[in-house]
């Protein structure tokens, strides 16, 4: 059995719904779907979960919304209309959005939630309908009757242990499953959605909650690519990689998967493949456990920029027990969240997301806490960094990948801010200036996959 | 006015000791120099602190010493027999031998100071004794004399902050002074010494107090040199080096200076000059404050071994906030301290000597308690760990060091178990296994000073 998870440029249509309903058809282990809420058609088109923000937006500004729900309405009934659906499952999308708008709105994140799930529930619907119609016996399964409960963090939820038992349930069914990602149900029932990368988290979870033998992503891409198409030109395609790999390079940058989305099938060992719904023949980019390790080394190079650095120094540092761990201590209380911190001698780095302070003020206030508490020598803060990583198991034992790398680096001019390589060596990350951040990326590449 | 110290070859005999009151008087400003006690004459002898400590296990085991005592006498007798003193201050030192013998031994480490200290104690009295014979005013001046407190920490003991107002006495004094390294008193009027180094850190805290203009460290060398003679054929000799950077190759392995002897003088600003008794004609080694940055822009490379590097790994670590501080607490309860800790995304390593464990047990203890209190997925140790590292401020700003340094290694077929590179840019680290720190040494030597 496989878990497939469609995007929203891969339901955006009735043109692109019969692909996808193709590629499920096709194969016969395709049993389980999650299906994302109808995105753009063109570059103009208007998401429908963006309709449904300002649907629920005017609701709550001023208490109704009839134009924007038919707005909605219209963008789901023109799909029904072109895949030859009678207008039954119109009007129940209509009824559904009608009760919505209707939910209480003293409880903005609630009401949110409720709107914004609209879109995958529905698309849920009528692709089910869609194949019904067509003579395949399909199931539309809301997330409240298979038990994917939820934590109440509106907007930012998690899934609750609980769900991965509950979802066995699903078992039961024969034909296909629709399921609408995006969202679940708190325990007091109401809906709860995903941060970002939502459905393909749902599809994660039912992957691993039924231990499918394939979790299969369906984008709009043939592949995960070694570096971004917008900085390299033509880059290679990646066969295969691991859930370590991925993740890292998902965590420097790589939008294809969201990071977090691989943490269910990871535990359940589960192996993902992403697909491109507009060339399901291509053979796609399969995560595992583990892989034979190819003879270069290095699977990708990713970038994220918007970091800083944090640099205290204080002389005898190193004989202070428990500097490190008040500087953490300080770094806690005030809420930040750090990634990495090399350190000297007299001195430690801390590099961190620049988005972590909220302003000026708060940034002054973390600095001046480790200045004044710690009583170090100086403490100053670079901006406007970014992270460069090359990622690959293969480099485990491999003398001389540093030296390639810094070499490339090195030959481009590029400046390093910092060099992080742990013993792990799934990967080796460079800080540089933002503005040399793609420029880095093109010559790791060019080192790696050009020669 | 300058401070001298000559450690204990430049006082085994007369005729070093002749060399030292030459390199003295060669120079008015030198006025205040401090002595360490007799050292070895050739390879086969015994250095006076070693005998005085022999002496001190014989009087703990057997209630006497008399013969051990004499050897101590014999050898400061045989020193000023061939300095032509009269017998009077041999007899002066029996005397100081004799009352330290007799001293409560119920608290045998407040003894064994006692004993150790009377090398120094009574080499500074030859020393003023011999300038005095032959027409040159010079004051032996005690310790207690001149305020120079320290903590009762027995062995290991630390200055305390009012002797640098205390020791300004010093200045009342014309004439030479002759002050003996390695010991003070603690407030209850008890002998204590200085770890390991102590004569150099009793020069650089006169030198502190007294804000002369140079601190002159004599030894046994012409300068502080790029790496160690004994890897490197005829290495570069340094002439300028920052602080920093001393202490940097101090703390990996260079044992010119003990890395805690530059703390008062970096505090007061004293510049220090590293000279060779046996040539003291050569300009030396000068640290100081900043410098000119050359232009090969590394001064040095050292090696130190005996790390080891616990690795730690759990799945969404860097979504765990506080996880870092965790990890950090525990070795602070287990009173471990560590050096560096380079980390991936899910992982991280910490680098300490291997030494903070005593044994096997305190070592699982804290492997395992990282590994069931952080719920970690992977917690393991890897011995025979070697740090190497580069040193130059001069690194700051020049791209392509980590190229030129990962290059050179590479070529030499050395793993990198670890980089770690700050943005203090003073330095970048290495670990590498310890089999192949010396190769590592020399072809990073090769790379940055023969080309």
């Amino acid at each position: 059995m496989k878990v497939a998870k469609f995007g929203g440029t891969s339901l955006a249509n009735a043109e692109q719904i019969k692909k996808v309903c193709d590629i499920i058809l096709s194969d016969s282990d395709r049993r389980v779907i999650v299906v994302s809420a109808p995105g753009k058609r063109d570059k103009e088109d208007t998401k429908v979960t963006d309709l449904l923000i300002a649907c629920a937006n005017r609701q709550l500004q001023s208490g109704s919304s009839a134009a924007e729900l038919e707005a909605v309405v219209k963008r789901f009934k023109d799909i029904a209309d072109e895949l030859k659906l009678d207008n039954t499952i119109v009007e129940e999308i209509r009824r559904d959005l009608e009760e919505r708008v209707k939910l209480d709105t003293s409880h903005q994140g609630m009401f949110m939630d409720a709107m914004k799930a609209a879109g995958e529930d529905n698309s849920a619907k009528l692709v089910a309908a869609y194949l019904n119609s067509i003579g395949k016996k399909a199931h539309y399964v809301s997330p409240r009757q298979a038990g994917l409960l939820m934590s109440s963090e509106f907007g930012n939820a998690q899934v609750l242990p609980e769900s991965f038992d509950n979802l066995k349930m699903l078992n039961n069914y024969d034909g296909i499953i629709i399921f609408p990602g995006f969202f679940g149900y708190t325990i007091e029932g109401k809906v709860a959605t995903f941060p970002r990368g939502g459905s393909d988290i749902t599809g994660s979870i039912l992957a691993a909650a039924l231990k499918v033998d394939l979790y299969e992503n369906f984008t709009d891409v043939d592949a995960v690519y070694a570096a971004h198409p917008g900085l390299v030109h033509n880059p290679a395609a990646i066969s295969e990689l691991t859930y370590m790999e991925m993740r890292e390079l998902s965590y420097a940058g790589f939008s294809v998967l969201h990071e977090d989305t691989l943490v269910p099938v990871f535990m359940a060992g589960v192996p993902v493949c992403i697909k491109n719904t507009n060339n399901p023949a291509a053979p796609g980019t399969r995560i595992v456990l583990a892989r034979e390790l190819t003879p270069h080394h290095v699977v990708g190079i990713a970038s994220d920029s918007g970091f800083c650095c944090i640099y205290v120094s204080k002389f005898m540092m190193n004989r202070e027990i428990g500097f490190g761990r008040k500087l953490l201590q300080i770094l806690e209380e005030e809420g930040i969240s750090y990634e990495h911190t090399p350190s000297g001698i007299d001195n430690i780095s801390i590099i961190l997301k620049q988005s972590q302070f909220k302003n000026k003020e708060t940034e002054s206030k973390v600095l001046s806490r480790i200045k004044n508490e710690l009583e170090c020598d100086d403490v100053s803060i670079d901006h406007n960094l970014a992270i460069v990583i090359i990622v690959g198991e293969g480099m485990k034992n491999t003398v001389g990948t540093a030296a390639r790398a810094t070499s490339a680096l090195a030959k481009a001019s590029i400046s390093l801010e910092m060099i992080n390589q742990g013993s792990s060596e799934i990967n080796m990350m460079f800080a540089v200036k933002e503005n040399e951040s793609n420029k880095a990326v093109i010559s790791l590449y060019n080192e790696f996959f050009n020669k």
